[in-house]
């Protein structure tokens, strides 16, 4: 099997610690994540070969961002150094009631400022048979979106499979702007990974009888958004994940994969939460795993969904799991007994 | 719209990280706080001039104490120096089963032991149309429930709003001695503010139907509470915070406000506790601003009972949340969906 | 009253901070624990004399955990300096779906590798009246399962009650093993304990109709377990305690003793574990306090059920809880409200 | 006597524990600091009404900016919201032969974009009879430089004394950016404070028989170069801090303050470093508060030096010292016996 | 050998971390000290048979205070429960030029309002052969005053040695108040252990050319200082402690026994202070160890002053060091290499 | 230019924070280090291709060790699963005059049980050209001498350079063992590593005129000593390192190296520690990469010297420094000045 190569920003995360809200912090916990990276951390704890390509400052903070992929098992020679700064977000976690809170002070990142000529794709491909991405990296910057096409033009080349997570955030930009850029890239996408909103946000494609702020969810739904996604830009396979939010304590959490033919919903898990952040780029990283290893569309999406729901009991962005783990829970072991 | 006044103790809180134990600890967490400091930092963070009158120690613990306030907007002015030591309290979290623990250390404190030519009410009230204290505050000492009468005294003279929240401390003193010194301060207040125990603890006034340790309150009981309180002392508002405590760990939470007429009473909240010391002071900062506001008995009491969750979801005795946050929460958004 | 002895292995423990996994631990909280000398800090908790008997290393860790012991007030003298290591254990918490993880790491500990000849029993029982030890001790190596027999033999010869929890590890011994060897050993037990897993892994005895991995229990088919157990080994008391695990985060707790007449099942406390490691051995220290109180069987197995149930509501695997506080949860004050 | 009026940068400062280096953190220790907020707060602690300008963007990172320094006293009114970023600094403590290291990543922070009509110093000033400004401030962005003319313009105008900390950063400008910005701005100066290096860095003049990097300082040569100075831009004082470094964890620390007429050298004091960062910045807080009180040129040269040897001893940037702990040092009480 | 008895005051000690000052602290490390504990947690770590005799309250803190002493080998069953708080003090820890400063939050403790019948001295002292007490109980409250004087009495009756510490502290009494009480309780003292400041606070008995806050200290002055104390009172020997404090960071660290005889002076440390509370106790702890066990008046003054030199290198009160530390550093080995 | 080869042990090591002692110790911090290790982070640092072959057991711990290679750049992919336990090392820091002390707990380890068949050399020294190892791989068992000797004689086959570094354990084996065992190894020794006592521990080598405990060496006695070592088993190059441990906070820190012609003594460094435990194996870090790029002697020791002296400003064992920080040093800046 091939490499798997994803494409994106890492930033330095910060968070206080346990619920203090950053209003009383007295100091930050420090790691390194970002939506792709945390896509090739998963695969890289699930055995796979991966690499992640960016650019990073050429100082201890982007040196500190190459040491915490290289870490977790991920390739890091394509991290390269340039830029000046590294993007920053701080997180805030919820209880209850009280939302989670992310503040971005990611612009002008080393990533963001990397320009089309600062990428040899037919070099970072090499003996790579899957690409991943995510919305948020033609997000950050007009040369960035213009990185991602040429990429995906590549990959398409070589007959790589592309993935690719819509993630929209909408203090990047708009949702006229995401669209127009969007609707250039995806037709490049063999398989499409979208949150409960995504799917709206970006092409304004939606599910009826669903209330997202009241915990409430559809997954029927779900199945026509997906097969309008698949249709319109001809992606083999669709997934969408599907939250159930209680409060920011819990949530339930499951999952729905569509494959041009039939739509598998995973089981459902009532999650209490210890850090949901991530929680989506796990997902991917384990629905890469298991199509990259030709599990069956019930199966995938089972694992992604078991893998993604042991991720929100983790604390950071990254899926500390192994395989065998997420198939203890996929295998229905759910009661969290004490293994000794 | 004028300043508000609180008054009262300040204390060193100290407690141990986490769930752990006094007995366990090799550390104390250390905040500031007090029942009626409290209320001033919610009113600051609602974007309320507002003042806190006390004594603490000329040392690095008083000024401690006074950096507390400034830290959050309080007008730390009238915190004046002398007497020998500020008051501490012990605070352990409870879990699941295992009640939350306080240990007062809080006697001879410098509040408790300035008297009533300490004080100039004059000068304090300047600019003030509302006077709030709590119950704490004459039980600390006669000295201070002489203050206390000769504050009440010169706000009702000057035409201010007096807001007083009962709080019994049995430790403080008896259901005697409570009912005689409260019986001659209570007709000055304007707005009373009271837990599902205290009317019974100083008054002897109760709702029928209702078993706290049970975790079950009869809401429509409390109508009639307050009905007799307004009656007895002649106050416009007669608030009571209804708290069902299935266990330390989660906790119903809702509200009362009787304005002569009407009883509303709020939307209830089931909460899990991150730290419920000083939830019902949240309640009263809330319900003073939003009548120092003008909001209706609906409106207040919903945004005071929204304060207070969320309070209570957040560690230490400040209620760290600004009026949009709190609006956020009346308006119905509970489901703690990450805002990025 | 006599002393109570306890024997067995002292253990530092080390376990990340909060839901932290050991693949992200950068510290460990160090404590000192095991299965026998957490019945020991129960009974000192309780008020009871109690002396713990086992080999340490004679460097700091070894006097760290005769320390750890005496700080709660366990007599020390019977910790014997000798051999060359202590046992460690690593403890990950889980949450949620995500089990909880222990790595044993306690092989050729001092007690393991201390003989017959090691320990004199009379000295050791001297002033005593009760004896505990649990299946961890005789699996550590055969020269212990010797020991246990010498203990079991002289205590018989005094008159001294003898207790036991099978507390099975299917990393120490086999079962085969494990039945051999315990099958010489308990006909000297007078009050066995078991959880719902060591009848049957030990001896190969089962309750109809439970599956615990889905957190289902069948009280009643474990009254049939207690039973065949005190027929085969002629035990007084037989006490199972029952957990029904939701999920890491969640558990069903209670507990059912069998006085060879009668079982009292003890009522079910639903948890929100903050560290369930020791709940057993909290049950355990519980039990033989009531019953050498003279507590009748109902009263008995409710004081170790609230016992155990405070056990989980508590970091470490020590139960910092006195009687008083046991009392009030068995006598229904499950509220959890603020006590001040 | 009149407030002091700052004006300049806040930024979120972020360092590792201890003596961990950047690239070993697992967590920062937030503060909220930048060299003209710690003039501030230095004079807050020592009595003096003072009020710091600025912009923050309006997150919780601008508001826990605007708390740190209202929590010291300082008159936050014209810290204004508005930007999108707040500067970040990460701060590595050297130890022995390793140097300390500051890593900036304070581009495009709020203050640094806003521009000259952001800013109204008629209203400022009021009742103000001091300004301060540092050199960092003009060589942030072009418009600052615009704005530090407008505002010491209004303050000549007024007849405030404007002071100034040269405060060289060449990662900010070059040296021939400096000169040309600061030749324009330095003739407002009356109080004119430089560092071993600013002064040839900014404009060339130099000290003869100094080798910094061995920790060798020719005290005497300063003088010249003060006298060159205030020749030059008809300062009335000209301050020079005179660094001994003899490794990252034992400085000699001096000054001189050269009057027009005479020159001052303060006492030497040898440090064993706690924190260096904001050393310099409490010499000027020492400095302006000693000029706005009248004190000769000798006493204040020696009050500056002594608060910025404490300053050194304390973590942080902040210097969190009275007047009186100030005047003990000077007074000759260096030997560090604890008070009780 | 008999027991050795100390009788005091045992305070819960809070500090904040490193050399963070109190202004800053965020959170508290707490331990349980005083001057008469720190000298039997001393003895117990060198294998003697201590009990420490108080009064402390009946709750969680006091309960802490007991465990922390029973941790380190100290008897603990004349630690009585009684009284309604627990002395409380603040250390902060200066560095360099800045001292330390301890603040005292001790008044109304369980202990200094305990009275003579709350003692049955003929009970505590069975088994005894040593009692230590020092100046700060009597200091505390004229109650107390009564007891040291019936306790002495009570020792000399039965043949008990005395050992006495004066530790002035001038913010329990004043000189005239000290000199009073301490004339008719040190005539029952065998032992006088003082600090370079103590006579002459005392009973104003001075050593000639010493200057304290210079670090200068003349070592052969306080050999005058011994004969007139041990001549007034009839100690059998006396011993002063002398510290030059170069700075918070250095110290050098010597002492002095006179023993009726002769005087000897023990070899100097100049010590890197890690912590300097409780030095003077260790030497305490060492001396009484050293006379206790025969050692003679050099070997006595060299041990002590070894054994105090290692606690400066120690965080928080207690000296936890055994003799085979003490006697290596005393043979000579102060190299501070590796010990694997 | 090839990989550089290491092979030995990895430990999990665990230290009490900052100063504190063992005994006192809540938590440790946990980091994963090992002589061999060390050098492999070294060169890593260096921008050397460099693996370090050994076996770690497969658990989360084992895992952990991985991580913490790869993390700085270690090929990990030779750190083989197998066996049973990760050997531990217990690390208590010195301060002053109390020596630093480290507790073993390594017996039984992966590593110390693997045996010759376990090793595929040819496999492992593809691509590489240089192999080190220490004294310490061989006397953590029979089966390791024998792999050593495997590996050492493969080495030699292929022209592979190696280096050794003595040393010496006194608590893995004797004098007598280390002699016979390294008498067969070092002759394969090309470079050959050693402090100031392990030529005399292992071969009785001896300078004269050297007191190691009174911080005192005879620099020149050395090359006597390395002209010995050399001649005797025909090593090319021969390191001592020089500490001169003043205390346990100050030592003076140098070496020399022997080249077969000349010895050069590196300039000396006065060296407030931070932490020194890896410091000799920054040394041989250092000392490889400067051989391997080949540098003339002196400044290949000077490199080493100057590397393994930041290292001991550094917390933990590995030297996170980059070959432009060591030149800086090596360069003469000394002065620890701050970088921005």
């Amino acid at each position: 099997m091939g490499k798997i190569i994803t494409f994106g920003e890492i930033m330095l995360r910060l968070n206080p610690e346990g619920y203090l809200r950053i209003l009383q912090a007295g100091c930050f916990m420090a790691s390194y994540a970002g939506g792709e990276a945390n896509v090739s951390v998963s695969l890289a704890n699930y055995g796979e070969e991966t690499a992640f390509v960016t650019y990073v400052p050429d100082n201890a903070i982007g040196e500190s961002a190459i040491n915490a992929l290289r870490h977790w098992g991920v390739d890091t020679k394509y991290m390269f150094k340039g830029g000046s700064r590294l993007g920053i977000y701080f997180v805030e976690k919820g209880a209850s009631q009280r939302p989670s809170k992310v503040i971005y002070d990611r612009k002008n990142s080393a990533v963001a400022e990397s320009t089309v000529s600062d990428y040899d794709w037919d070099q970072i491909f090499e003996g790579a048979d899957w690409f991943h991405w995510t919305g948020i990296t033609p997000a950050l910057s007009d040369n960035l979106s213009e990185v991602c096409l040429a990429a995906c033009k590549k990959a398409k080349e070589k007959g790589i499979t592309v993935s690719c997570d819509l993630n929209y955030r909408k203090n990047l930009w708009t949702n006229e702007k995401a669209k127009e850029v969007m609707s250039r890239l995806v037709p490049y996408v063999d398989v499409l990974i979208a949150n409960e909103e995504d799917a709206k946000d970006v092409f304004g494609i939606t599910a009826a009888g669903t209330d997202i702020d009241a915990g409430k969810i559809n997954s029927e739904g779900y199945v026509s958004v997906a097969k309008q996604l698949a249709e319109t830009f001809g992606c083999k396979y669709v997934a969408i994940t599907l939250r159930g939010s209680i409060s920011a304590s819990d949530n339930n959490w499951s999952a729905m994969l569509y494959d041009g033919k039939e739509a598998h919903i995973a089981k459902n898990y009532l999650i209490r939460i210890v850090d949901r952040v991530g929680g989506g780029d796990s997902f991917g990283g384990g629905l890469i795993y298991a199509l990259h290893n030709g599990y069956d569309t019930a199966k995938a999406v089972e694992f992604a969904t078991a893998a993604s729901c042991l991720k929100q009991t983790i604390e950071y962005d990254f899926n500390c799991v192994n395989v065998k783990e997420v198939e203890s829970l996929m295998g229905g072991n759910a009661s969290g007994r004490v293994q000794r």
